[in-house]
């Protein structure tokens, strides 16, 4: 039992049969050839030779399948995780050098290892910190961020430089040394591309395939071009007249290594492993929640820290970087039918024959068709209608994504996140800083309190009822007492305040502090505070300290009860009044 | 009207007449008393010469009472903003030397400044962040680092450092050179201050004083020791073998001068400055607002802010350093039946004929007494059962109290402090990251639904009634998902869940991102969502997104009319069950 809690492998490896073995196998052929092009684009955007994309994408994919619980989920090298790797390397070693590569993989190693401990320790709760205003306000600016660092690569011109104010000035300057035949390839590829994505599938429906196969031949458009491109590049020598290629990759299967310790270096990059890897642990998880519930399958957050924790220590040790559970390959995952992790399993096989066998024929492959397979790719990702939403629904949480998108584009890929949270965090809390009070009165007629301002409702001249619409904690704390101040210090004639706790879900010390304090200077000011329709676990916890001995007031199961205990003059007056409410409801509640 | 509010002093100063004069110079002359060896002392724990105490005890009374809001709070310096003023600046000048007293001047101008921006601004909020757990936590501790660093002036003895680590094994090497002649003053200056604390009241009341005349002559009790201690120094030329003095006390008001404005210091002072504010304003604050409601007045957060940022501001000016509203100081003045500010003003005056006239009587005072009066003053301040009883009603808040009271002990002031703030938001997180969610139904013969852990209730096979007691955001986004998932994952036969959301006080972007995600994969497992009981501004915010129209259910009025709608059938068994629900019950809700 405890076992497979940690190994799902043995969940789905006990029924594991021919039919499945099928399905995985046709997926795993799909994914690959998707894969190949992608694996080498990543790495190039990781700052990384393309060969370690390929790297990235054998043993991860293994280890994800013997820990990890999403039946669907493709492991490897993704945009947004690629772009954090460059982010945090790029600063500190010449781009795609030995010193770099090995950074690269302590990088994975260090992710690995925080991923392994939160799935050991249980704290896959960090990564409840990154909002979805932030994850979409980050991934956004992430997508332009790489889209335009691409751009370098297909007009052939040399660029540094990782936020908007250096690369823009940078491709200004740099325009002028355009080259001709670099940009002739990349916008054809471009074209291909973004027209493939969305063209070729209906085209080759109409040329009679059936849906499944044209579906599956279009994910091969990358592939076409890149074929096509190396043909062109090895007929015409474009590589001679500057056309910037991959050049030698070397053949084979990567060797076995341990990432070199260099701890002083460890500490430098500890902020970058924690941001890569809880935004990875984010990204992955809510694919896999998504593919899962399509067959009402269900992934458990734990398994996934330590299938992402291996994956990505397996790629330190076998020259990879950091990985995680991709968007885009794991639909296509999905959709061409994988059943299990097995499909994983071959998709690694795949990649490990590229490996070994199609390198040499991607030495004339251009850099710019990598760049444009990128620019295609991340583009789809920008999604800045989701600002507008999210600012017309709530102001604050729009703020906190326009922050982080800014923050991002302009300043860096981390400073952009922690700013994101950083206010996400600092406005949720003013938001409950001042929660909604309403003064509530008897609806005539009925036990149910409403608020005054809203209802024409019957209120008692000794009787306060005020009702708190949110749990009583420390940033509301002293607020409370201030208002309550304000209200009684209004009304002369108040003997008892009845505080009505349906919506307190939590009082913590701090406001219970300042409940004792409130009742108090409420009793010198000769008023007794009470409370009503207090939830079992809050009356639970104020069970542990003495205030129900102490404050002097009772805790009434409803509101009306308080008030027919408190002011049992008000019930006769309910008959008077009840006539006029039906007329005089200013508004819904 | 917007004049008055930011001078409170035009309400009080309208009414004012020859009674409150007279009621005012009364408390003013006993404030006085009491403040004039305080000051001293105070500076001196500041690391400041001691007429600075004074000096600080002049100008910052008078603003405050022109534009703070309480009409008895006692202005001036105060032992944890002392404490936290030496912590800041003892790392970076050699104590007491002119750039320390002009550092000193500097933090009190940044923290006047910092004050009156949050006065602007209306960011008396971020007060909120320092929970009661955190201040009770930092108060204790400074007290006991205050007394144990107070402890070298008693011996005669001389230490250096801030936190424990330095002081107690500093403590033990000198205690070797201890000072026969000071410990002895030190001894009876301790043994009498304490004991007259509590028990000179009760004697003067048994010798036949009256109980108001002898609590005010009890006032003068730390006065009689430093007369007397003065005496026996100049008698028994007890400087001269050794007993280390005030020495020369400049005589005069502090002349006025602007502090030196480093931009590189300020910098470096800004994280100190930040804390003393807070630390002083929520301080201040709790003091204002006890007395006022004992009166049933109320002050106001603002004015506050205004009264003790311009307080500073003068302190600056005017040789002094920073200051705030102290507990003991008002609480006499209240006690001596201060009416209104004026009070202050008239203190002002006292001790400003004190650095005219007494300065020069003062030089053969010991700094052992200095020492025994901060030490009784701030060991009245530790309260380790308050640690206790936070422990006993939330293991969270004692955490983060434990952690703040080791921190500052151990670590430092500013330390501690960040590590308690950081602690209790991420414990409040961590808390409402998993909220309590119940599974409920039908209370047998009502329109009720509880848990069905608790109560013997009636649920419907294909409606799944799930109430959850938390607001919904950002932390717990994901655990919904993960929660409804799994219940619906063990539950085939359900086709409808309907969200109870009375405890729901806001639905923020990543919830409602959340919900819509839940209920689209939902759709897809055959399940509609439904929720029932949002509150209205919770309805508003919701009406803001196109979620309810795109989530394909209806949103009941209350829980009850769902399972009208979807579950007709279920009225029919509520007849049959209703017998068993009274034996049944298990626990209270």
């Amino acid at each position: 039992m405890s076992i497979s809690r940690w190994l799902p492998c043995l969940d789905w490896g006990r029924q594991y049969n021919r039919s499945h073995a099928a399905q995985d196998s046709m997926a795993a052929l799909i994914v690959t050839l998707m894969l190949i092009p992608q694996s080498l684009a990543y790495a190039m955007l990781a700052g990384l030779p393309p060969v370690h994309g390929l790297y990235a994408s054998l043993l991860p994919l293994m280890l994800y399948a013997i820990f990890g619980s999403s039946r669907t989920l493709a492991v490897g090298p993704v945009a947004v995780v690629s772009l954090m790797t460059a982010a945090a390397l790029q600063p500190l070693f010449p781009q795609g050098g030995p010193s770099y590569i090995a950074a690269a993989m302590l990088l994975a190693m260090m992710s690995g290892l925080i991923l392994t401990l939160m799935a050991v320790l249980r704290l896959g709760f960090f990564a409840n910190f990154l909002s979805h205003p932030v994850i979409s306000g980050f991934i956004s600016a992430s997508g332009l961020l790489i889209a335009i660092g691409q751009l370098k690569h297909v007009l052939g011109i040399s660029v540094s430089g990782e936020s908007l104010v250096q690369l823009i000035p940078g491709l200004f300057s740099a325009l002028p040394d355009t080259h001709g035949p670099t940009l002739l390839i990349g916008l054809l590829s471009l074209s291909w591309l973004w027209w493939a994505r969305s063209q070729l599938k209906p085209l080759l429906q109409k040329l009679g395939l059936n849906a499944q196969v044209a579906a599956n031949m279009a994910k091969a458009g990358p592939v076409l071009a890149i074929v096509m491109t190396i043909l062109a590049v090895s007929v015409l020598h474009l590589d001679q007249s500057g056309v910037k290629v991959v050049g030698t990759i070397p053949q084979g299967l990567p060797a076995f290594s341990l990432p070199e310790l260099d701890w002083r270096l460890a500490l430098q990059l500890l902020p970058a492993a924690l941001l890569i890897s809880l935004v990875g642990f984010v990204e992955s998880v809510s694919v896999g929640q998504t593919l899962a519930a399509k067959r009402r399958q269900r992934i458990d957050p734990d398994s996934e820290l330590l299938g992402l924790g291996t994956a990505n220590l397996s790629a330190a040790f076998s020259g990879g970087f950091p990985v995680t559970g991709g968007f885009a390959r794991s639909v296509v995952n999905y959709d061409a039918g994988a059943q299990t992790p097995m499909a994983g399993v071959f998709t690694a096989v795949g990649i490990a024959l590229s490996a070994l066998l199609l390198t040499p024929l991607l030495h004339n492959l251009p850099q710019a068709v990598l760049a444009a397979t990128i620019i295609v790719a991340v583009l789809s990702l920008v999604d800045l209608g989701s600002l507008k939403r999210t600012w017309q629904y709530s102001k604050q949480d729009g703020l906190a994504q326009l922050a982080t998108l800014l923050g991002v584009m302009f300043i860096g890929v981390e400073a952009g996140i922690l700013i994101g949270v950083g206010l996400s965090l600092l406005l949720f809390l003013y938001r409950t800083s001042k929660p909604h009070m309403a003064v509530v009165g008897q609806v005539p007629g009925t036990e149910h309190f409403r608020n005054v301002q809203r209802f024409d409702v019957i209120e008692s001249p000794s009787v306060l009822s005020l009702r708190v619409d949110e749990s009583l904690y420390f940033p509301n704390a002293r607020y409370l007492e201030e208002r309550i101040s304000e209200l009684i210090a209004a009304r002369p004639q108040v003997r008892h305040l009845v505080l009505m706790c349906p919506g307190v879900n939590l009082i913590d010390a701090s406001a219970l502090d300042s409940l004792e304090a409130i009742a108090e200077r409420l009793n010198i000011a000769g008023v007794q505070l009470h409370l009503s329709e207090v939830k079992g676990p809050v009356m639970d916890q104020l069970r542990r300290s003495d205030f129900l001995e102490r404050f002097g007031g009772q805790v009434f199961i409803s509101q009306y009860q308080a008030l027919k205990t408190l002011a049992p003059e008000l019930t006769l007056s309910t008959l008077e009044h009840s006539h006029s409410f039906a007329a005089s409801n200013r508004r819904n509640p």
